[in-house]
């Protein structure tokens, strides 16, 4: 199947948003066996996209479109494709009793017309309901050519996609095409793939491809096969190899963020955990709150920014920070203490540091920062030398860091 | 003029990488005063690249391609566009020359036949030199059409387009497009849009377009003048009367973050804040001390996630949860007084409730909470009413919330 994916939508056209649904999309496509032929994207204009999804017609099986199903008059993805595919509006009863529901629970008040707008959908559609949204999505036949509709909001298009569109496209999936990915911290991308070179450089099928992510790397293994036994085997060979070479950098075999596999780490092991930070802000906090059930281990975590805090709530000795100044190894190690003595957590972890984009010193750039570390009977403060990347990067990156310290070590 | 934006790369369509560049190119010519009516990507591939820059061309007066200017087979860019565009490639001597230089410079060895291929030109082109890279660029003109072909690496597309293109462009430049974005909390996209439908509706310049991010919602006003001073005249004229009538929602009208606003506030303000919170697992503490500077405000935040947290650092009444339950005004509200006794923080700010997915009450829903303020004499609680979306988006939502109250009360 040839495929072209259309962006509706005049925000993109004047720069102000990046279009990561095209590049997700694309992704899921290829793994799924597609090819794409195409990217357009279009502003709010009837004529234009109505001659670009005909265009794309010419020469693919299916367009994807994401945007311009809201509730807004410039809102008119639904009724171009309707006009293409030679169909007409109606309104699809559980898209208005779904509407209606999220509209009570979420307080809106009274309907509009312009609400209800979204409940209308072409009458051969079939209809993908919007679990984090109020437009639903559809798909469309004319003639053995398909049209998809999804929303333009990338958290509401690639839930619909992962929860309802994958399945309807499988119906057209020839062969199949099963990948695994690899998640790495503490290696870069061009390390790795020298590492991995000669597999890259053989590949016919599996195929390997490095990705980097912020202050992480990531491999993919695909491979396309006529059963999902086969192409699973195969891709279990490479990352045998993989894990061989480069195992102790792996975090996770199976795409999971860092916070996902040390939270459930802590969770299965039944290990109660406490952090305080300076330069991360709460950074640490909140992402290792981000998975569900933490609760049952995470105690507390203290945001001590100020000396003034530092020394309140964990006794940090002012003399230290005088003596060895606040970003110290030794900052570090008596704020771990400090939180130990107050929580008598499992795991404590401290980090105090310069998160950018000014501060620091000669040797001690933005991004860099010492982290505290104690369980049972071990305790240690690490460095982290700063990449001077923005204020943002150099928190993830020392969030991540913190939870490598805490993989290797329970 | 009316530009279309051509990327040319298989790369792009397998979603392995992000087309920044048309992002870039967007907002370039709209500040320029061009009109963006597409974006376009397509592969290595001449007869589709040719469909579409002849496609193009039909309402457009300019198409800017980058990519595939390379050395090696599949770079087919320049061969197309000389054949839509009825010319012929020849050599370039200056980019012979330079090419050479570069050469020598980094010791590249003999050069290839493939080298010499980024050499040739347009016989009719005006070229433009790449200073960091070893493929030019060039502009070609037909009956009054134009095609402008720049590199595909983003740092020596963009060097190019800033040295040399925007000159160039310069001639076409009839008027001045500038935009100032809205940003509001509290009220929903289609409410907003029916409190402006009239403007929006009567809309011609200033153009008005509303805009649904996570938890908040952004109004753009756009205007294309003669002059930079006629077009923003006529947007603060509309600004204005946004302002009477939704200022309440508006938290910057320049498109800053929640928390920036806030956080400079506090800064001007010289306001000192701590916060504590359950719920939010410190993202409140990590969202406002990622504004650079806070640190000379944010004294600290405590993440009380256990109750046995909350009565160790905030003394909270071990009673007062055991009858109001942790999720409980009362809790809150003890939370901000114990905040503020060991604190002495000018502003105090608490939050306690159910980030979800599971747990809650019928009355309590995921993502309910309530909040805690304290500032000079002035103490409330608020509650949330959950929305029961996921958990990040919860927290989220929660964490803008508790930034409205304090832009709301300083």
């Amino acid at each position: 199947m040839k495929a072209s994916i259309i962006s509706v939508g005049t925000e993109i056209l004047f720069g102000q948003i990046t279009n990561t649904n095209s590049v997700f999309l694309s992704r899921q496509l290829n793994l799924l066996g597609f090819d794409v032929l195409y990217h357009h994207t279009v502003g709010d204009n009837e004529s234009r996209l109505s001659e670009i999804i005909k265009a794309s017609l010419k020469d693919c099986d299916i367009i994807i479109t994401t945007g311009g199903l809201g509730p807004t008059e410039d809102d008119m993805t639904k009724e171009t494709i309707c006009s293409v595919f030679e169909d007409v509006l109606v309104e699809h009863k559980p898209s208005r009793k779904a509407l209606e529901n999220i509209a009570k629970e979420r307080n809106y008040g009274k309907l509009t017309q312009n609400n209800y707008k979204q409940t209308l959908m072409p009458s051969r559609a079939t209809v993908f309901h919007n679990d984090r949204g109020t437009a639903p999505g559809f798909a469309l036949e004319l003639k053995g050519k398909y049209a998809i509709a999804l929303p333009g909001p990338p958290g509401e298009m690639t839930e619909m996609f992962d929860k309802k569109v994958k399945n309807f496209l499988k119906q057209f999936q020839e062969s199949v095409i099963c990948y695994r990915t690899l998640r790495f911290f503490g290696k870069g991308e061009s390390s790795i793939e020298t590492e991995l070179i000669d597999l890259i450089d053989n590949q016919t099928d599996p195929t390997i491809a490095t990705y980097a992510k912020e202050g992480e790397c990531s491999v993919r293994v695909a491979s396309k096969r006529d059963s999902e036994e086969e192409a699973c085997e195969a891709i279990d060979d490479v990352v045998s190899e993989i894990k061989n070479r480069l195992g102790e950098y792996i975090f996770s075999y199976d795409d999971e963020e860092f916070a996902e596999v040390v939270g459930k780490k802590l969770i299965e092991k039944n290990l109660s955990i406490s952090c305080c930070e300076s330069c991360t802000g709460g950074m640490f906090a909140e992402t290792l709150t981000s998975v569900p059930g933490i609760s049952k281990v995470f105690d507390r975590g203290i945001t001590t920014y100020t000396e003034k805090a530092k020394i309140d709530e964990l006794h940090v000795n002012p003399r230290t920070i005088e003596e060895k100044t606040v970003y110290s190894s030794e900052v570090a190690m008596e704020m771990v203490q400090g939180l130990y003595k107050k929580t008598g957590s499992d795991i404590c972890i401290s980090i105090t540091g310069v998160a950018g984009p000014e501060g620091g010193k000669e040797d001690f750039r933005p991004g860099s920062a010492y982290v505290g570390f104690k369980y049972n009977k071990k305790s240690f403060v690490t460095r982290i030398n700063g990449r001077n990347m923005n204020r943002d990067r150099n928190r993830k990156y020392m969030v991540l860091w913190m939870l490598n310290i805490i993989n290797k070590n329970i």
